[in-house]
């Protein structure tokens, strides 16, 4: 596998984020569901940005900042993602490409903006996100740069993807050819709403096509419909190679076979905003394993990455991540 | 003066920071002078931002971020400076407007993009800006609402208008109404180069235009080529009716005929971010003025707010403001 040109390649929506701090009455009014993703076409998106408080805007997309934690811990990452030709794409392409990640998807240059998500931060760092897709749904397969997808030791997918269905369609083209060139396909379930928009065939591709699945609490119990969270663990056990799954504050538990590790999370600092958090802990766990590292500590490298990203606002750490592993993990 | 309809109204120029973390090589291998503000132009803002890492975007501009400091404090402020009809002048006129500005002057619907400059925030928490100042050269008389300038207690200008002939136009068609209405005019030096660049016209319109003057150490000592800090002092001292002189970490000083206060700094945490600390401070000393409080207060409410802002990432202080106030100034 050390002959690929890419420790991991993404392909995820390509969003700019706009950061604003909100109470609980702020989610109430407008219909938000703490702690999730909603879809919201662009009049409802400029309608809820015109009652928000300033914003603070950020490069964000799940998988986006996944590849560029893995960029800035020093890993070989691409990102496949589709922006319009507008300032806000200007901006994701930008930021992505100064860490050190490859992104060449053309930007549009007709059609819906860049992708932007509404991110309101309450009080208790809690982040309750509003999505307007705009560019990134138009990702077909054409727009696939499948010499990159072959090159991958692992192929990474973003499970908010299933919400169009071109992009849809180009994640299996691509999840295609990464196997068949002996790359991994890794997936991360995104969303509990997403999940339960996509059940069935999220459980299909979890059996089928997937090596390293990742989701949160919320996203495991809501694939299987299962009771607890040990339910969920007996239920994605040997479904796949490897299943990474977080519980914030609780740390996260891996499972690969008859294995399980729990891993204790890393509390660098007071809680500011859980924006990334679990796509940080997918950057630092994938980090880890394209360089051979055992489950425990690709684990105990999401655990830091993720404890790191939410001690500041914003998805992407601002701190240097290597700093941060020398440190904790010498 | 209290039948007016606006504590204070600012014209200055509408820009979109993009802040991003750089060393001291970056500043010297691009020939930039640590803690001034450059002026660029498109394709080296262009060149700039491409070489930088990766930034996070969010409203600035001197005048525009005293102005939203006024509002988040609660006092009535108005603000006048141009953008063009793009992504960034939405989210400039979003983020004014959502601190409880008021903000009408109409975007460009052609010509150059929304102004941005980029901010260089190195280790030691220091900010290098390069400005490019696109739509926002393009104010002229045309655009101000002079219906809200006579409507001021006090008409706020930054010394960066300066740059170009229409803004600077607009100024002072802009003052002569505040003053003829019975208003004050209050400006800020903003920058030793920018000083440089106008000297004489600046001396000339402190000595019969200015009733508040605002100027740090390096900006009142170019003024008036002074050999120290305390010679500025006595140069400055009568010009006119207050002089409000800060000093970084030593505070700062405020003249007034022949008295003299000096304001110790607050330190409110870690140095994070210089960017936007004397526009905080003109936003605490204006906002006491206009209240009726007296010069010592004033600069206490000046210290406390750039104590504020200094502590984070950007301009624009993201914690509030008025519980700051009621927790250290009761």
């Amino acid at each position: 596998m050390t002959t690929k040109s890419f420790d991991v390649v993404g392909i995820g929506n390509a969003i700019v984020d706009v950061l604003v701090q909100a109470d609980d009455a702020f989610l109430d009014n407008h219909n938000l569901t703490k702690g999730t993703m909603a879809l919201v076409d662009e009049g409802q998106a400029e309608r809820l940005y015109a009652s928000a408080g300033p914003g603070l805007e950020t490069s964000g997309g799940s998988a986006a900042n996944t590849l560029a934690g893995i960029a800035q811990l020093g890993g070989r990452a691409g990102f496949i993602g589709r922006v319009r030709d507008d300032q806000l794409g200007a901006i994701f392409a930008h930021d992505i490409r100064a860490v050190g990640a490859r992104y060449e998807t053309p930007a549009a240059s007709s059609g819906a903006s860049t992708a932007r998500c509404l991110i309101l931060v309450t009080p208790d760092a809690q982040r309750t996100m509003c999505t307007y897709l705009g560019a990134s749904v138009g990702l077909d397969p054409a727009d696939l740069d499948l010499e990159m997808v072959a090159q991958a030791q692992v192929l990474y997918l973003e499970g908010y993807l299933w919400d169009s269905d071109e992009a849809k369609q180009a994640f299996i083209a691509a999840a295609d050819v990464a196997r068949s060139h002996g790359g991994k396909v890794a997936l991360s379930l995104s969303d509990a709403f997403c999940v339960e928009r996509h059940r069935e065939s999220f459980q299909a591709l979890v059996d089928g096509h997937v090596d390293v699945l990742f989701a949160n609490e919320m996203e495991i119990t809501a694939l299987y419909k299962s009771n607890s969270f040990e339910e969920a663990l007996e239920q994605v056990r040997g479904r796949c190679a490897i299943a990474a799954l977080t519980r914030s504050e609780q740390g996260s538990t891996v499972l690969s076979g008859d294995q399980t590790f729990t891993i204790p999370p890393y509390s660098l600092g007071p809680l500011v905003d859980t924006t990334g958090a679990g796509d940080l802990y997918a950057a630092g766990f994938l980090f880890g394993l394209t360089r051979g590292e055992d489950l425990e500590r690709c684990g105990q490298l999401g655990s830091l990455c993720a404890g790191a990203v939410v001690t500041q606002l914003g998805p992407r750490p601002q701190c240097s991540l290597p700093d941060l592993l020398a440190q904790h993990l010498g």
